[in-house]
């Protein structure tokens, strides 16, 4: 990273060094099938299975509750696909990611509302559960301006729901799934305390390979398959095994978890620094998301009347890399759906910046990132 | 691979270490998400779109008319599930994979029989095609037997029914897939040449990067997608893209292309010598699959009264690594579908091993791999 100020940590991250030390004998030394007979073969299903049980073990799930995918895509259609192809209705948050959206997209559904920071309130989700909602699927956190979600009040509710559902006699199970792509690295994602039935992780969003990720489904939930074929990953996800990936995902999740506290607290400290130089400098600049409830890896900023997009620009052009909206969905050009649920206006919309940290950054890095971006917002809008 | 004698090439190939090169910028270095608007994620997104169009060049496809997927598994799924899911019925051979059987098993569907060599052939198609056909599937070669199916004949046959429909009004389409994971490194595989309208490749059979694979998909030809989400690979296929995984697939295709005219002459004199040795030396084996139409890599034999399980792990400990059945799906202590397919009898089948070669075999191997295998076969037929 010459020279680079990379402030775009929630589109991608590098591979962490030692996990791909950990991944680098599978490519061409340990290559086997993991299905085949021989001692070779079966070690490399042990290192499999020994990956597998770590992931299980990183989130307080069991081995035989993770599916691996290729990606926290393929994990929420998995899921959704899973549990709404033999019918029911799905509630989802009006500031889901794409890939919910899109999963859902197909299947009978409602988008529960966020307020202005994007935090979707139990009280919202209860008015949009009909008696045939199967899921319901809200991020851990979201992705463009960070708000963490209240996942343990929606568990809450749809806890109610299934009582309520007992005492009626409806027998339609209803079950909560959250994508936790966002914030592995920086908040508790164990199962039981998130109160969730479906979690969704990937590998590529906490310096761990690309192309991997994992579904964990809590013993008992029967999910119709996606990708049907030789029967791996217990029917659910048919293909040979991701053996590297999987292992470079169990050391990146464990890693990820273990430095948590630690990187949380940096991460504030660095992103409260940003903030405070950019809106002593800046004075109409606008923190969005909640100032509460916000990923410690978030700045999500709106200038009146600065072209965004030119801004990243001239940004690009001393160093620094950010991002105007949510860098994962090829979706140029249309108005993120984040920023219209929290009932942003155009102005400030298309004048939003998103600076999201993570272990490239050190103090220095934001003290001239700091300076870099507050002249390119001066340069820009006096233009 | 000290010591050891790989005979499963079939079931998996190791990565290339000129494949992986190429590919390790792109995991710590060049880790941008292509969809980012500043420049180094633009230059990750030519690296990518340039991989996309040689995987196109390298079967004579275009570069809109390639799918990036995780894995051959994936793309049968995307293919069959794209066309079958709006309506229509299937046909595929009695000795497809694992994937085309389970891809197709929720669609109404045909299978179409084999000859005793594995053969599909165009007669036995045409019987089965119903005027709601719209796919049928048939692999370039299948991975047990290696029996290369008559593509270009079934091919003549779907062209046949297309100018039957036209000429009675039937407006239903009819398409002509082919798995081509096996034999991508051995035959011809361009797609106008093959008559086909979509075709599976996978970079882990052709000593490319695992989890990785494409589905080439004839121009005009609309799929629902599988995964849906941020609308990737023109909205086929959704989730983050692999742009390590690409790049280094479309070397390893075009390296397998380049090379498929010597290694297919090599992989033949070493295979005809290993069965020769092998039919004198054992006088009742039986050489199954088609003499004419095999692939150069592939040699099953069956041998009456030998149990094949047990031949493995004996052969294993001589350091010669040979399959049984299919080694792909978590099929095991059910019987081969293939085998089945061919009409084999129970004593014929369990004493059957397959043995693939491919760029880990020498002459010497061959010779040192045929003395244990003869001596193992008749050590286990005394017991």
């Amino acid at each position: 990273m010459n020279g680079i100020i990379y402030l775009d940590h929630a589109a991608a991250t590098p591979l962490d060094e030692r996990v791909f030390a950990v991944m680098q004998p599978y490519f061409s030394d340990l290559f086997y099938n993991p299905t085949a007979a021989y001692q070779p073969a079966r070690d490399v299903r042990v290192a499999y299975e020994d990956a597998r049980h770590r992931l299980a073990m990183a989130i307080g799930g069991a081995r035989d509750e993770i599916i691996i995918t290729a990606g926290a895509t393929e994990s929420v259609n998995v899921a959704l696909h899973g549990i709404l192809s033999s019918g029911g209705h799905a509630v989802i948050g009006a500031t889901e990611h794409a890939a919910i959206r899109g999963a859902t997209g197909p299947f009978p559904h409602a988008v529960a509302a966020v307020d202005a920071h994007g935090i979707v309130t139990p009280e919202t989700i209860k008015n949009v559960i009909t008696d045939e909602t199967r899921v319901v699927s809200i991020a851990l956190a979201e992705s463009e301006l960070g708000t963490i979600q209240k996942l343990r009040d929606v568990a809450t509710v749809i806890d109610e729901v299934r009582d309520q559902r007992l005492r009626g006699g409806n027998t339609t199970p209803i079950y909560l799934h959250s994508d936790a792509s966002q914030g592995a690295g920086l908040l508790d994602i164990n199962v039981a305390r998130l109160g969730v039935d479906l979690l969704t992780l990937n590998a590529g969003k906490i310096y761990g390979p690309k192309q991997v990720g994992l579904l964990w489904v809590r013993r008992g939930i029967i999910l119709e398959p996606l990708i049907r074929g030789g029967g791996q990953e217990r029917g659910i996800r048919s293909g040979t095994e991701n053996v590297a990936g999987t292992i470079g995902f169990a050391l990146a999740l464990e890693t990820a978890q273990n430095k948590r506290h630690q990187e949380s607290k940096r991460l504030a400290s660095l992103r409260d620094n940003l903030q405070d130089q950019l809106t002593q400098a800046i004075p109409d600049l606008v923190v969005n998301g909640s100032p509460k409830r916000r990923l410690q890896s978030h700045l999500h900023v709106s200038v009146p009347g600065l072209d965004a997009e030119r801004a990243v620009f001239a940004l690009e052009s001393r160093g620094v890399l950010v991002a105007t909206g949510a860098a994962c969905a090829a979706n140029k050009g249309t108005r993120s759906a984040t920023l219209i649920a929290v009932g942003m206006g155009d102005d400030l919309a298309d004048g939003s910046l998103r600076f999201t940290l993570g272990r490239l950054n050190s103090e220095e890095d934001i003290t001239a990132a700091a300076t870099a971006i507050i002249d390119v917002i001066k340069t820009e809008r006096t233009r």
